[in-house]
């Protein structure tokens, strides 16, 4: 049985290389033991699917508490550290919100958490102010003997926020002071040009995290690009509400109940696969 | 605003036909405004996909308090009639905890159930027994003013409780006890044999529901025949989940994020289905 702090602690070492850390995220708990199952070392929630999962729209409309309850479902689940997406923690204008979220977080069992400098509102948080956030959850993560993974991302590159070319000297200025703070990785999600990925790995002081995104480099081209973590963000639930949809609109039109073809999960598969935990 | 009792009305209304009531069972609220969007009247649960997502084995593993909090928040998402799952009810051997998973049911604001007379251990509830339950929620439909629908399945046809020729007589007395204490629709699953199905028609005193599975007629056919409602069960999170794990494998072995291919639900649209909810 891993300790919860061996947990975090083998999280953070998935961030030093020399594989990228390739992170399909998920937002309930078979897509934990599904991805558990396929040989990923680490289960990460998306705050978008999981926020559709339970009826909100993304964007911190998810209230904590329901955030909460999946994630310690999720954590009970799966065997591997958990690292969950709180976007700005419940937070933006308070630190000790953030610290409340994250104390949720480390008691329903997960290791890592994803902190974003959005402010909700289509601005950024203030630099030191979210330095100061990221001081607060390392001091936690001692404090709580459990050294909880901070990935520190910032929304500089979502559309809108800034310039075109302000955009990569402020995510490297934030970024680098986001690991000054204490950050184990650093998450510039968005950009998918691959000379801009490389260029922040140069200037980047700490692990850098993209998302995937539809015409990006592979994992294994980010890999030698020095890239360290990789994450899929909603595209799993959008996947899978796209199959999901399709079986309802043939059921509606064909009038049939059709599967996802060859190599479809049956029943007892899945089933076998739930019991597995609780039999523990 | 329909009212809670109107839309367990307008649910028992739709059990009367001429048209077939068809049920593609969703676990989640994504999966309820998906399937209300595509155009059914009514989101029904299934407890084997419920208990997957919120990691558990089907079979009444999924702790009742858990289940009625993702019925609270389907509930809350869909416009439709919500119909609920509740395998035996968390009272194999009570009335009384029967009647409490279904108060709970109503109070989170669904307006129909499924109780099964499977006893949870390999054989079948005692049918004056599993009578009396259906005639207490019939009671609490009254008392609380929100008819609530119950939808009463036998497990007579599951494989190895009973031997083939003693199931179809078997059924047709549960079902038809079932129906004389109050139930407004009698589910036969895992009868996927047309002429038994007609048998079962002919039979019944009541509307019958069947389970769609593989190689069974059409909808359009099972109108025909008299069928009354068709639910999918576990059919849509299993193809949902094998899409969810290819995608992950794709990610492990080529390194790439694909999508689910054309006509995919892209980020806006998802989060368009789920805004339109909290903004009512």
């Amino acid at each position: 049985m891993t300790t919860q702090r061996e947990k975090a602690i083998r999280l953070r070492e998935l961030h030093q290389g020399p594989r990228i850390l390739a992170l399909p995220n998920v937002w309930d708990c078979a897509g934990a033991r599904l991805v558990e199952e396929a040989g990923f070392s680490v289960v990460a929630t998306a705050s978008a699917s999981m926020s559709w999962s339970l009826g909100y729209p993304d964007g911190q409309s998810l209230p904590r508490e329901e955030m909460l309850f999946m994630v310690r479902r999720i954590a009970a689940t799966a065997q591997v550290p958990v690292t969950v997406d709180i976007e700005a923690g419940y937070g933006a204008n308070s630190v000790s919100e953030v610290i409340k979220t994250a104390q949720g977080v480390l008691d329903a069992g997960a290791v890592g958490i994803n902190l974003e400098d959005g402010d909700g509102d289509g601005g950024l948080t203030d630099i030191a102010f979210q330095s100061e956030k990221i001081i607060a959850l390392r001091a936690l993560g001692e404090f709580a003997g459990i050294p909880i993974v901070i990935n520190a991302r910032t929304d500089v590159f979502h559309a809108g926020i800034l310039e075109p070319d302000e955009q990569f000297p402020e995510a490297v200025r934030r970024l680098n002071a986001y690991r000054a703070a204490g950050a184990d990785c650093l998450f510039a999600p968005f950009v998918t040009d691959a000379p801009m990925i490389s260029a922040l790995v140069r200037d980047l002081h700490g692990p850098l995290n993209i998302l995937a995104m539809p015409g990006m480099p592979s994992l294994c081209e980010l890999e030698a690009m020095g890239v360290r973590r990789v994450s899929t963000g909603p595209a799993l639930f959008l996947a899978a509400a796209t199959t999901a949809r399709r079986m309802a609109e043939h059921l509606r039109e064909d009038g049939v109940c059709r599967t996802a073809g060859p190599g479809s999960i049956i029943y007892p598969e899945m089933n076998r696969l739930m019991m597995r935990v609780t039999e523990l």
